[in-house]
């Protein structure tokens, strides 16, 4: 060892004792024939302090060392005679009597303190120097902690954690797989997993009864702000459970999670139906830390000759509270926001309901005040208040107006960090239409089972059946997902025929899994869970990037080890492959 | 929930309780009116009783049921007549009143019972059948168990678990990388990690100063006989430590899982040099479970005029005690043993120490009765033991010696499953010499430090410089390695030099690391562990297929879902590649 104590661990208790210590220079500053040190490793700081009059030796190696130059002092704990309450090892410091630099170092690119002075590229190209920042070390711990805390519960619940391969076979559903050649199987290729999702299943089928694994997946996809190309799940099924037991046990984790790492009691999570939450939220993934809710005012402001509200699908209307006396500029500023093609509304309709009682709206023209008074009414509003309405097709109305909702929840401050405000969102539909290629996605996966009273719908509805399928959602987080899945190998063929399948895809690609179907595969449903979106949520992060130790920016690449990067002919050339780039 | 009960959980205390199992049928047996249902999920059997009188409807569904049929069965707990002391619910069965057919089953392609009647590729097409067998299910726990208690370990001695990338960048050094094109980076590559080797040295320039990971990684390699194209490594490193620090700190880890998993408390671990591994044992993975060390007898057996071994670099003995008395026979099979290609002997020579102090040898015309006593002496033989003598060039001769040792371990059943000798092997040499490229490998891998007082040795003899690098190894099993690393730029850049790169191949490759040197690299070391192996060895099993849920096959495929597979031509199109099979 390099050291009898860590940077963080000496007390005023320890005074007299004789100590080393090793670690980085944090600040050097001279004073008088003193010169202070602060030395920084993993577990804190502690000052050094030198006296010029020790020995030329040891001023001679001190004259020498900079910031982050890591070194080992060796001397005697004494009290300071200036105590740092900031930190905990304040009280003390170390009059060193023998110094050794095991390493130099350059002058880093950009400071290593808590808030750095370095940008994004800059911080990437140097990760290893980025890490050595508390904040961002003390995310990577949150992580760990957060892995075991998880791992030692589900132990504890008699889950099975269980490895199952990365190198598996690509499926063309879905998102884009990573393939990987194969050497050995010439002009063959396997494919990194999006999911396990076969492979717990198949575990299912034989008879592990509770499975989890914290593990990575990878999704080939052109990458959205926070999407990474390899991302880590929590990944979970369970055999011989229906939907409210994996709600439950899976709402007992996350719940251990806020006590054990946050010391934070939430409250038991409501289960909202989607239908729910598309009509009060305008989304699938409500935050519920504020109200706010969306009001249908369709009926309500309908045949007054407003030719846009006449010809709308759709009309739905917020109250924002306490904010009747915006300004021109502030309206005129959120008209432009719901404008903008992330948003797509045509304009913004608003009224203030002034606090003696009287409205004041962008259509007074169309509307009279009774007229308005209904429109509060339908809003709840009150004196004070301010609503906000969108009008247009439902849909995209309704997804306007979810998004108008967390924008006035943020410039109000209603969306507080610390507070925690877990759902379970329950009855998806199984399918999706896309419009494009004129057929049905699943929503969630082929594997989720519908609701058994909507099975019949499958044949002449399909679009209206409903999926025993549930996410979790946090803060307007999706956390986690999951279904309990089809069991029975003929329902199964006949989900992969209604998402276009022919029978012989379905054979080629999911052959194995319906084969297992057929030698008595238990009732069974599961869940996973984003792992670092969960992590970034506990630190209270807006990214995943800032929880993973060496993430990888938007195209996909690793500027700090520059991969990807091209590989030699021979290399291809025993891979059987050539590459032709299009561009060239 | 499905059921009130698991099938191992019922006890002569719950009599009289209603419950209901659910789970697979091992066995149906009719018997006077009766039926025998042994019920059976992960966690037990209980058995099941049917009354044919019971009700016309249950007994047409049980009429029904087979094998592994899924199956939901509610009644009473009542006290079996005759008791079955071979399963913990033994003392109690049920009588069924309800039934529920959850699952029907095909008959399956063989027996679901300890031992099994189907062959090795049968059950890899149909592994979810084979892991209900609870041998094969026993071995899994045991993993999940394993590694659960190493991280809580690992944790508990402040141990951060990091999740290194999984793509990365391809290394020409050493083994072959999986390669994974990039979509998006057009004519370029990922690799996945033979070892997350560097970003672990990262992490502890990072400052994290003690990571691990239970982590998958990758070779492509032609996979002999228990190699995994994927496997599983406990990844491990800390900085600021010497040798001897790594070495205690994962001696206690092992030493912890032999108590808490298998209730063993082992003695310490004694420190081996390489060179007298091998020496004694002809081996760098010395089993010392039994004696029978290899003697030199190289100065001994001179000079009297026997050409073989006159002409030897060198001739060795081992004493096999106690078998003075092997027959002809015998001594054949063995002398055809050792010129079997894979050990390469020329033949063998004994000597048997008869019990009444004469000798007789296979080569008596050459040497006299004091000869062979000074042979006996030289290999510590008594009456009654005999010698075995192999001769030729001293490296692959000590091999064949090795090689012959444990084959009369086996043979003598001196080799016991439940009997555990962990040990370091110490101090290897830093590099290999390869006749064939005429250059020096590194024999762990490039960053592994070279001994401080060898480092001269470096310029001029750098075959004899010693590495501080260990081995971990337990009943001839090498179970991890590892080694204090290089953390100064200038010696990995001299390592590299040795090792053949160009400075221009040695920045491409590995610049990210020396870069990272110069800002302040601590002192660090680590050490690695094959996780498959180490649960391989706890289960007494010989192969890592046991032990992982979806092994491969040795031409790399998973049979069951038929990976390696060809993919599209879209998909080939956009990821800029052509497949060209040289054989067709």
């Amino acid at each position: 060892m390099y050291r009898t104590h860590t940077c963080g661990e000496l007390r005023l208790e320890h005074q007299g004792t004789e100590t080393t210590l090793a670690g980085w220079v944090q600040r050097k500053r001279e004073l008088g024939g003193m010169t202070f040190v602060d030395l920084r490793d993993r577990y804190g700081i502690t000052q050094l302090v030198f006296d010029e009059n020790t020995s030329s030796e040891l001023t001679d190696k001190l004259k020498k060392i900079g910031r982050e130059y890591v070194i080992q002092a060796t001397g005697l704990v004494r009290e300071r005679s200036s105590k740092n309450k900031n930190i905990a090892t304040g009280d003390i410091e170390i009059d060193v009597k023998a110094l050794n630099v095991l390493s130099a170092s350059a002058t880093p690119p950009f400071t290593i303190e808590d808030e750095s002075d370095g940008g994004d590229d800059i911080r990437m190209k140097y990760r290893y120097l980025d890490l050595r920042r508390n904040p961002v070390r003390e995310n990577l711990v949150l992580r760990s902690n957060m892995a075991h805390a998880i791992r030692s519960y589900l132990n504890e619940q008699q889950f099975i954690e269980t490895e199952t391969p990365v190198l598996i076979k690509s499926t063309p559903e879905g998102a884009r797989d990573f393939v990987v050649p194969s050497r050995m199987n010439e002009g063959e290729f396997y494919a990194l997993p999006q999911s396990p999702q076969t492979f717990k299943q198949l575990l299912m089928v034989a008879g592990f009864d509770r499975y989890y694994q914290i593990v990575k997946c990878f999704r080939d996809e052109d990458l959205r702000a926070d999407r990474q190309p390899e991302f880590t799940q929590i990944d979970c099924e369970m055999a011989f459970v229906e939907q409210e037991d994996v709600l439950n046990t899976f709402e007992g984790l996350t719940k251990h999670l806020f006590k054990t790492i946050k010391n934070v009691e939430v409250t038991d999570f409501p289960r909202m139906p989607y239908s729910e939450a598309i009509a009060n939220y305008g989304s699938d993934k409500p935050d519920t830390r504020f109200e706010m809710l969306i009001n249908d005012l369709t009926e309500v402001v309908k045949g007054k000759d407003f030719k846009v509200f006449d010809e709308a699908e759709f009309i739905g209307g917020i109250c924002a509270t306490g904010c009747a006396e915006y300004t021109r500029k502030q309206l005129d500023a959120l008209t432009n926001w719901v404008k903008r093609p992330q948003i797509g509304a045509k304009g913004l309709v608003y009224v203030k309901c002034n606090e003696d009682g009287t409205f004041k709206s962008s259509v007074d023209k169309f509307y009279a005040q009774e007229d308005l008074q209904q429109w509060a009414a339908g809003c709840n509003a009150q004196p004070g208040d301010l609503i906000l309405v969108l009008s247009g097709d439902k849909s995209h109305t309704l997804d306007a107006l979810g998004a108008l909702r967390l924008e006035m929840g943020k410039q109000l401050g209603l969306m507080d960090k610390n507070t925690f405000k877990p759902l379970w969102v329950v009855d998806f539909p199984l399918l999706e239409w896309d419009e494009e290629t004129q057929r049905h996605y699943a929503m969630h996966h082929p594997f989720t089972a519908p609701k058994p009273e909507d099975i019949a719908l499958l044949d002449t509805e399909p679009g209206k059946v409903r999926a025993n399928a549930y996410d979790l959602v946090i803060n307007g987080v999706e956390i986690g997902g999951g279904s309990v899945r089809i069991f029975d190998s003929e329902l199964q063929a006949k989900m992969f025929s209604l998402l276009g399948f022919t029978k012989e895809e379905a054979e080629a690609q999911f052959g194995f899994l319906m084969n297992a179907f057929k030698f008595g595969a238990p009732p069974h449903a599961g869940i996973a869970f984003g792992f670092d979106r969960l992590v970034s949520l506990f630190a209270g992060l807006d990214t995943i990037r800032d929880v993973i130790a060496f993430p990888k920016n938007n195209a996909g690449r690793d500027v700090m080890i520059d991969s990807p990067s091209t590989i030699s002919d021979a290399q291809l050339d025993e891979l059987n492959l050539r590459v032709e780039l299009k561009n060239k």
